[in-house]
This record gives structure tokens, C-alpha cells and sequence, in this order.
């Protein structure tokens, strides 16, 4: 099972990092990070840079297509390569799949119109323009497109992913490698559990 | 606050990038990456390179260290550059903290001698030879020496710590901005709820 995930200037790194840990762990996945030239590209936050190691046109038909996320996410969807590459690779994959605004880049390439999908809580209607049906779930399965919401949902994803494609106690292997038993000190994960101030202050930090 | 993640050969990148991305989206943290000379560091699956932007010695006094886990943490126990840098910086940390196994090299330069810390479940019991009390809590906490289970806990680790170093609605915040609602898909991300035959198969996956 071989995943791609595309690197674009801007992109969320714990988006793809967090799927990347859940299937790279999996016996038998690869994962390849592929941009229009390989090299390092820098995140949403300036500071770190992710290597792709190779170009989009070197994996043209990769098994499993994972888009993250992030502000450069805008320009992005105005990237032709990424696009016709999202495009002509989709027919071949088992999956095709996004984090956080991720599902817009999906859209944008025609991939989700009249699917339900899902994405980072601040952005979630405006999947209406493209297309696409906007859920409030964590995950969003749709035959093979599959959407998670923002950010650190990716990896509840990866696990949904990596049952489907083996069996769930391989699944649960890989959660328990990676300890991901989750315990968040506060409860404001999601716009309904976090307080109206909060989801103001959220708002203006990812603007 | 400055806080400076340590990149080592074969590092777990959730490690370094859960936390990262806690706390590099909180405002007024700058988060860098430092390694014994910058560039792109490899991962422990050895397809993800993170690039370091500073050396140690471009770092000497960052008010916070973040020393991931992975399967590169024996050589790095046997790094001098590396623990020298911990053994020097460390007094002027307002928190010294680790991730998985990222705690064995806290130990190994003598950080945590005679402190309560934990490390991935796998490798618990391990950090009594290195002269620490291991305590089997998701983060723990002893003085200004902080401390992760395995891989994914470092995510909550930076939650605590962004709580502690500005307020808890800020960190609320943020948990709503990475959207940190987790749905784990399977129970099994604890030693204590995977079944043996999961544990079995996780050791032979980490090894």
C-alpha cells in the first residue's frame, strides 16, 4: 500500500504528520511525500520544513492519496500541477483522502462533487460552493473519499484507513506502538464544547 | 517563549511535531528545531527528513527543551554534542521536558536523577537504571521536569504546558484551533486496554 501526500508552501505539519506516523508504523504501507520538485517545504508556521522527496509526475498512480491542510490550502487550489495531478491519479487509488482544509484542494479538483465531506470546523460550510455536502463528523466516509476534520483528526483517520486496508487488530497495534490513548487537559476540542469566546479567539489565531 | 526541539538521526517525527504544532501556534512561542549542524534530519521510518534551522550552539538558552522518542534514542544517549547541549541548557530552561523515549536521554545526562518521569509504555520500567522513578501517568510532572508517554502524548504534554505558561482559555484555544477533540476508533492505545496478543504484536512493531 503505497500513500502519497503532497506537500504545498503553508500546509498544517501535524496534518500530514500525524496520518504519516499511523501508516508509516503499518507493515507493508509506504509513504512517500511528493511536491512539484523535491526538496523541503515550509509549514503554516514558517519554522519547519517537511522533505519531499519526490515529484508529483515520479508517483502517478499511488495506492492511497492524502491531502493535508493549512492557510496555504488557498493557494493551492490554484496550483494546476497539484490539481491534474490530483485528477489523473484519483481513478487509480483505493483511497483518496484529506485533512483539515485539505477536502477543499479535493473539491476544487471536482473530486468530491455531491459527496458528503468534512473538514477543519471554521471552513465547514463554505464545502457547500464546491460541491461537496459538508458533515460535522469527525471523520466522513464516502465510498473511497474519505475527509477528516481539522488537524489532529487525521490521525483518528489514518486508523479508520489502516483497519479498512488490513484488519482492526493491525489497527490497534499501531495505536498501542504509538500510545495514542488520548488525554486532553481541557474540553474544548470542537466548536461545541469550547465556549463562544473561545471559538472567537480560535478564529482569529488560524486567520 | 522559546522553545528548541532537538532532531536526532531516527527520531519518531509525532514526537516532535504534536507538540510543535501546540505550540507553535500559540502566540508569542517560537518553537526551533536545532540539530548538531542544520538541514534535514531522517525519521525513524526513514522516508520523513524535518529540517534543523539552528545548531545547539546557535541555541544555548532556550527557555524550553522538547527531546523526542524513537528508535534513534540509543545512539543519541551516546551523543556528547547533544548531551552536553542538555547538560548546559538545562539550568536555564523554565522546563526541561521529553516524549517517549526522548526521557532516557533527559536520564542519560542526568536530568532526571531521583525524579518521577515517564517514557513510552514499552520501556517504562527501564528508566529506574538511569536513576529516575518511572510512573506510568500519560504526562507527568515534577517540577520544572516534564515528561510524555509514548509518541502521541506529547500533543497533551503541550496542552499542559501552554496552560501553565500563559492561561488555560489560551490553550483552549489552541486545542480548538487544531481541532484536539479525539475519537480513537479502536480502544487500544494503552497497554492497560490492548489485549496481550495487541501488546505482543506492538513490541515486535517498535523494536
Amino acid at each position: 500500500m503505497h500513500v502519497a501526500i503532497p506537500l504545498y508552501p503553508r500546509f498544517t505539519a501535524l496534518d500530514a504528520v500525524g496520518p504519516y506516523t499511523v501508516l508509516a508504523f503499518a507493515p507493508g504501507h509506504q509513504v512517500t511525500f511528493v511536491a512539484e520538485t523535491p526538496g523541503p517545504v515550509v509549514d503554516d508556521r514558517g519554522t519547519l520544513s517537511l522533505t519531499a522527496t519526490a515529484t508529483y509526475a515520479d508517483l502517478p498512480t499511488p495506492d492511497v492519496i492524502l491531502v493535508p491542510g493549512g492557510p496555504g490550502t488557498l493557494q493551492a487550489m490554484s496550483d494546476p500541477t497539484l490539481l491534474n495531478w490530483l485528477r489523473q491519479a484519483d481513478p487509480h487509488t483505493r483511497w483518496t483522502t484529506s485533512v483539515c482544509s485539505g477536502s477543499y484542494i479535493l473539491a476544487t479538483a471536482g473530486l468530491l462533487t455531491g459527496r458528503k465531506a468534512t473538514t477543519h470546523w471554521a471552513v465547514l460550510d463554505g464545502l457547500h460552493n464546491l460541491g461537496a455536502t459538508p458533515v460535522a463528523n469527525r471523520v466522513v466516509i464516502d465510498g473511497k473519499y474519505v475527509t477528516a476534520a481539522g488537524v489532529s483528526a487525521g490521525i483518528d483517520m489514518a486508523l479508520t484507513l489502516l483497519a479498512e486496508a488490513t484488519d482492526i487488530p493491525t489497527a490497534e497495534t499501531v495505536q498501542l506502538a504509538i500510545e495514542y490513548d488520548p488525554e486532553p487537559p481541557f474540553q474544548a476540542g470542537s466548536p461545541a464544547s469550547a465556549s463562544p469566546e473561545i471559538r472567537e479567539r480560535a478564529l482569529s489565531l488560524i486567520v
